[in-house]
Parts: C-alpha cells; sequence; structure tokens
C-alpha cells in the first residue's frame, strides 16, 4: 500500500520535497553575543507553567546573533548554499523545571524557510526577519579575530528595525556567555483545527546539541539598542544592566530532543 | 497565575506577537487557475491513508496562482501593508474520504511568513517562494478584465523556476474550476521530537471558506510550463492533457476546519 | 564592423541582454499622493543653480507610493511580471528654472532593478528600498475606492523605515495634488572615473509623460510619519502643515525628454 | 551660493544620503574562479571598438563568484552591515587596446544598490541577481581551505537561475587564474535623454586595484553549467573547454581609474 514521505510537509512518494531532511542537522556559524539584565518581571511573563524563573539571576538575557551554514547527513545543501546558509537573531532566557535550570528563547527571526521548519519541529518561535551581521575576514576592512576588533549587528522584520548592536572584541575569554548554556526548554504548540478549540499540541520539549566544537570564545563590549514596533516585543526586555558580550564561531550537531510533558502549558 | 497568550507563537504575556491573529481570517485577491490532467498514478501517490482517489476524472490537476491582501478581524494588517500582502501559487488535487469529495492542496509557495503560518493551522504545506501574476489594470498597458486580455505567471523558489503559464481570456464563464472547488482534506503533521518518534501530530482535517463572495469569473486559454528541480516535485504532476483556465477576483472568509480523523495516515 | 547593441548595459550582440529596452515605456499604477508644507528652506537646499525655488507656496512637498506595472513597446514584461511589476515611494518639491515652474524628485526607492536604470535615464536619485501599498479591490477585506476607504503605505531602506502613511478617501476630486504637476526638472550626473575629477555627466534636463490617462481623482485625509535614518534625509523634509493627500489610478507613457543645459550645476 | 553635495545621487545640502561614498572604496572578499574557454567568436562580439580580442587564449573566459564586505574611507557600513555586505556572480574576458591586454567584464550580477552605483561609476554592467556561494568555516560541516574541500556557487535573475557550479580545491596555487588579472577597459555608457539621441556619455575607462592583499590562492576542479533565459546571454559564452578553478580569500581597494577615451565606441 502506498504511503508518503518526507521528515517536513510536503510528504510525498519519494520523500524528496521535504522542506528539511530528517535530523542530523550540522551546522556552521559565527555567532555575536550579548548579555544584559531586564526586569525578572518581563521573563517571567514569557514563561508558562510549568516554567518558573531561574534561581539565580532570573532577569538575564541573551540576544544572539548567527550567520549560519547548515545541512543535512547527505550535505548536500552545501553545495547550492542558498539552501544552506541562513542567519538568525534571538532572544534567549533561562527558566527552572522541576529544579533545573534551561535555557529558552523566547523571540527569534530568521531569513530562510528551511530554518522556520527546523524551528517548528524544535520550538523556537521564529519569524522570518532581515538579520546581518560582520563577519571576520583574513584581508581589508573586515576585522580580523583580535582585540578592538569590531562587529555590527542588525536586525529587522516587517520593514522596521528591531536591534541593533556594535562588539568590540576585548580578550579571549574562557565561556561565550551563560544564559544559553543550559538545555532548551522549548513549548511546541499548534492551535486545535476547530473553532476556539484550544490547542491540538502543547509539548514541553528538551534539547540540545548532540555534539559540540567550537574556536576561542573572546569576550567584548557591546552598544544595544533595541526598537518597539507594533507586532514585536523585544524592546519589552529592556536593558536594565550590561552582562557582556562574545564572539565565537562554532559547529554543531543536533539531533532529536526529549519529550518532557504534555497538555500543561495553560496557554491560550 | 500568568500564562501566555497568542494564536501562534511566539505566545507572550499580551499576545501581541504572535505571528497570525486568531480566525477569522479575511482575504481579498485575483486568482488565476489552470486545470490540467495528469497521470492519475502520480495523483495516488500523493494521498496517504485514508484518502483516494476521486472517482471521477482522478488526474486532474489545478495550478493557482493568486495575489492577495489578508488580516484579522481587526483588520489593522491593511493599514501596514508588509503584513497584509503575499503571493502564493499552489497544486490542487481531488481526492475522496469516506464517500466524499476533498480538494487536497500538495503543493504550495508562499512569500511571506504569516501565510506560512495560517498554512501550518490549516494544513497547506508551504514553502518559500517568489510569486509574480500580472494584475488586471483600468488603465495603460496591463489587461483589463476582457477577452483577450493576456496574464503571466511565473513561480521560483530556491532561485530556480518551477512554473510559468500565460492565460488569455476567452469569454464569461459560469465556473472557475472544478478541481478547488470542494472542501479541503489535509493532514497536519509534524515529528515527535525524539529521534525515530514518529508523528507528534497526525490530523486529517477538513475546512473551507465560512464566506465567499466573488466577480465574474472568465474562462481561459493557458499555456503552461513546469521545470524540474532537485528538491521540488511539481514537475512530477505532469501536464498530460489541459483542462481550462479561470481567472477571478474574490474574497473570502476562513474561521476553522473539522477534525477527521487522527492517527491513520501511516505518513512515514 | 561589428558593434554592440543595447538600450541600457550589458549591451551585446543582440541587445537582448539590456536592462532596460528604449523607450516608449508603458505603465499602469495606483498612486498614493500626500502633499505638505515644509520649510522652504529644506526645499531650496536641495535644488543646485540653476535652479530656485518655485514663486508659490515653495515649501510644498509630494510624498508619493505607486505599484506599477511597465514594459516596453513589445508589452511581453507584462508576460513575465516579475520583470514588469514595482513599487516605488518618492518626495517630489517644485522649482523655477528660467522663469518657468517645474517639478524635481529629490529622493526615490523602487524595488527592482530596471526601476532604477529607467531612474538613471531620466535623473530621478533612485536606490533600493521596501515599498508598501494597499491596493484597492472590488471584494473581501481590500478597500473599494469609496469615501472613507482606507490605505496604508509605508517606506523602508537598509532595514529602517522612512516613512508611513494612513490615507482615507474623502470625496471624488478635480486634481490628484499640484506638486507633481509640472514638467519634471532632473540633473543627470555621474562623477569622473578619475580621483577628484569633478563630474563626468552634469546634465539638466526636462522630461513629462508622453501621453497619460487616468481615472477619476479622490481626495483624501492623511496620517504621515516621517523617520530618521543615518543614510536618509528624508525626514529632513519635515511635515510643517498638511496640504491634502490624493488617490488616483492612471496609465502613462514616457517618451524621452530634453536637454536643457549642461555643465552647469555646480554640484560637489 | 548654496549647492548640492554627494558623491552619488541623491545630492543634498549635506551629501549624506549619497548612496556612495567617495573613493577609496576597501573590500574584504572571499573569490570562486572558473576559467573555461569558449568560441572566441562569442567574446569578439561583447568588444566594441576599439577593443579587439586578446592575441593569445582570445576564448578565455572567468566566471567568478564573490562574497563581499565593502566600505568608504570612514568604514562605517562594516558597522551596519546591510550597508557592506553583498554577492555578485560576474563574467571576464580579456581584449586588447592599443597593443595592451586588459581584462573587461561583460555580465555581472549584485545584490545591492550601493554595489550597482559603484558599477555604474566603474562601468560594470550590473544587474541585480541572487547570487550565493559556500563559505569556509573552521568548525562544522562547511569546508576547511584544504585540499578536496568543495565550494558550490549559484546565480539567478529574475527568479531564473543562471548558472551553478561545484569547485573543489585541489592544492596550493601560484595563482587564482590568469583572465580577470589584467587593468579593466570598461566603456561607461548612458543614452542621451532626448528620443534617438544616441549616447550622452560614451567612455573607454581603464581601472584597477589601487592596492591588493591576498592569502594562499588554491587550484581546484569545477563543474560548471550554464542556463538560458531569455533576457541573459551569459550561457551564449558556452563552455567549450575547461581551463581551471581558483578559491581566494582577499583584500582590495579601489581609488579610481583613467579616462582612455570618450565617443568613440559606436554602440547603438
Amino acid at each position: 500500500m502506498a504511503s508518503v514521505r518526507g521528515y517536513f510537509h510536503p510528504k510525498t512518494a519519494t520523500g524528496r520535497s521535504s522542506l528539511i531532511p530528517e535530523p542530523p542537522w550540522h551546522y556552521s556559524g559565527d555567532l555575536l553575543t550579548v548579555e544584559y539584565r531586564t526586569d525578572p518581571a518581563r521573563v517571567r511573563e514569557l514563561l508558562p507553567e510549568p516554567l518558573g524563573l531561574a534561581p539565580e539571576d532570573p532577569g538575564a538575557v541573551a540576544l544572539i546573533w548567527a550567520d549560519w551554514q547548515s545541512c543535512g547527513a547527505s550535505r548536500e545543501e552545501l553545495l547550492d548554499p542558498v539552501r544552506a546558509q541562513y542567519k538568525e537573531a534571538f532572544a534567549v532566557v533561562r527558566c527552572s523545571y522541576r529544579g533545573r535550570v534551561y535555557s529558552r528563547c523566547v523571540h527569534i527571526w530568521v531569513d530562510k524557510d528551511f530554518a522556520i521548519a527546523r524551528g517548528l519541529h524544535q520550538g523556537y518561535p521564529k519569524k522570518l526577519g532581515s538579520i546581518h551581521l560582520t563577519r571576520s575576514h583574513p584581508y581589508g576592512p573586515a576585522p580580523r579575530i583580535e582585540a578592538g576588533a569590531r562587529f555590527g549587528a542588525t536586525l529587522a522584520a516587517a520593514d522596521r528595525r528591531l536591534a541593533q548592536a556594535v562588539v568590540t572584541l576585548r580578550e579571549p575569554s574562557e565561556t561565550a556567555g551563560f544564559v544559553n548554556g543550559h538545555p532548551m526548554a522549548h513549548h511546541r504548540w499548534l492551535p486545535a483545527i476547530g473553532k476556539g478549540g484550544g490547542l491540538a499540541l502543547d509539548e514541553l520539549v528538551e534539547s540540545g546539541a548532540a555534539s559540540f566544537e567550537g574556536g576561542q570564545p573572546w569576550a567584548a563590549d557591546a552598544e544595544l539598542e533595541l526598537f518597539d514596533s507594533p507586532t514585536e516585543e523585544l524592546s519589552r526586555l529592556a536593558v536594565h544592566e550590561p552582562i557582556g558580550a562574545y564572539y565565537r564561531q562554532i559547529g554543531v550537531v543536533w539531533d532529536g530532543g526529549t519529550l518532557l510533558e504534555s497538555g500543561t502549558s495553560g496557554a491560550e
């Protein structure tokens, strides 16, 4: 009996049309991270049950810009790079669940559809945006990875700029920040098809990198500005106090996560 | 106790960030439809259980280009039209379910993220694409809606052209085609988060317009070309025999659907 | 002896690659116009010699959004509409030259390369931008062309919103504004290739529509906001006093202009 | 007496709106070069008087993909990278002029307006396109710069793919090709504003890098495909015989060129 195949839609007889291949997914990327403290109440209001604030530094936020090349196990996307390259900017907070601290992405913008699809699977609340970040380069005016090097990073959605940062490298660092350093606790939500029908999918999932390699992290100083928009709430995570900023080049593999619980978020 | 709100992600305290508002969704649009027959086996292979081929004319396909302006109940998107306007191209076939004939979208490309989100809810297998169709206009070189008027329509994804058509209006028509004229039978699928875990969501849903208004349909002649792509299978629905083509301006409201059954598709 | 052909670059043996065909160029479009008064000194500073302020109402500005379909004499672009459709937003002031009043476009953003090329020829100072305006539609939530109909219009460049307007139709009008109603007096400038070499091209040209047809203009009320940007100066033409707003659908033909004088602008 | 300023349009009182700053222009970039031989007659037909074929290997073509970050003397664009980053793909041939061999770009596509403006100044016949090339990266699945590393490169314009290549690094090389290694001999053409008025600007200019630095070039093997398009003629430079392929990271400064002669091209 015939069926349809493909890790994601559209499912077909061959599976070849799927917007994304099955995991593992492999990533090469450059990350600019700006960490700061906001009012913990603004973090709290983004955490549905059963999540709570992290016990330490509960108002910490990481705003991260990433310039990625990604692919499935075949790596074929890398040779047709319109299918591999994308950029994203995302805001991460921490939360606690059953006594353990998790990271949680609360806003994220990407610039390709395959990245949206992976986000649906992983519980990243992705929208389309326009994301730019300076890339290091060994020649010409672009910055080397060295003290004093300056990187710009910007984010826009729906033709409005939402955030911009200038990050100046200071010195090698032991870490590239702590806010995005835990396993992710994300919700996967989809409304029921019927009117007023609540949620058809309401899962709390955990995931993280299956493997990770990275270069020397650099500590940096950052100037960060957030801008209001009628359809976005990133600026609600207002900067109360800077924590730090970081630059790092990394390689990551993602290969699935774990269902923590289902049907409990109380989200409306 | 605080929770998070919003019809879609990202869910926040206010619900204002949601990529889409709750239904009803209102649409104004121009549609170019090209209907043709392909090998019914190529339709059959896209129909997972419990769906079967339509009993009459089972190889009929409609390839439809649409130029939309859409909004939620507040209609505020219309005044910030980057949030309201989008274009799409999609392939529709018919199928049978429990003795009734349904329409089913098997491939679709849109050019905005809010349209992708609505598709996830409705079971349309949306990807991003670049879609263009000539618009009628009362002055200058663009076509009036009249006999002999010619409209072009093109579709590309990942920098490859997938389809192009030239549609020439012939005469007023009683219909705008039959392939997309039934309630839609769509699947809503999402893989489980765990590796090799099957589907977390596997729903067969039915939906259709909550209300509809439309102008005079026009019958037309069409030249249609489909092109191969390594990541798309639209051209697998090869044109064996033209049926007809149509132009129509319409207004539609969508306000939810019905769950038909769950967990039965056998999709891999 | 072989030569190269084509109205614009790239010139080739066939001329087929030219970014634009030779005039006449035909246009179908919808226009939203917002007229207001700014400080005449801000207009004056944009007028190089030998141009001066218009004697009447010298601070009048028209900010115009247009949604176009355009083509050359063959009209073939209309059937491959990615080559025909574009949107633009532009600021027009008036000026005087040898005792006659002209219109002059001082800032303009478009979203296609062929529109940039035509602007280079015509002396419009075009940049790329993201432009959106509500389109009238006979069905669904989009506005009809009638009293009370509301249209939104937005402009962004380099991921920053530069202007937005909401225009509400009031009543049929005898005109669609006066600021853009004169022949255009534009400069065509190109720097000399040598360092510090001044201008290789410094022409003052006049042009206007070779033919024009249009529907009923509508008078409207407008709310207009201009936003600052580090690389744009549209907001320097600040709104001091509203004049009026207008909606109109038109057809236009452009078929060349006239050289007024050369080498006299003193532009640096 | 007030005038207007700015290296390019729009010229204003401050000069701040200019689409590009005055040279010098600084560039950091990665280049993938594929060299091959085509029918010399196809090169000859692109060379207007007084240019002729190069005496040696006259059918040699270089198709080059470049991923750039660029800026003016202030380098401020690098901190707002939407204004600095762009990609391009271009075809270069050689020609002879007064007994000397020059390189000449005959087709080029870029993805930003500031790059179009610089091309107008330098005589590059730029259109907008969608250009992608794999970037090397020290971590994850993207290639290191080493033997066996594979890079993909693609070009599309108007929603049609025009070229694609897969380049596999073989070994360090003394050069990164020879076709694009000479000073550039380009025409700067603009039609006269009057109907049938010939050319207002018809300059043959020479330019090249004011300074250059570069990493180790790598020799590579390439698979290259060119595709037809109704509006492009890149595929007319059909591949008759491969020459070689190269990868290199470079830094370049451009600071003006020299007028060779004017009014002599005979271009139509």
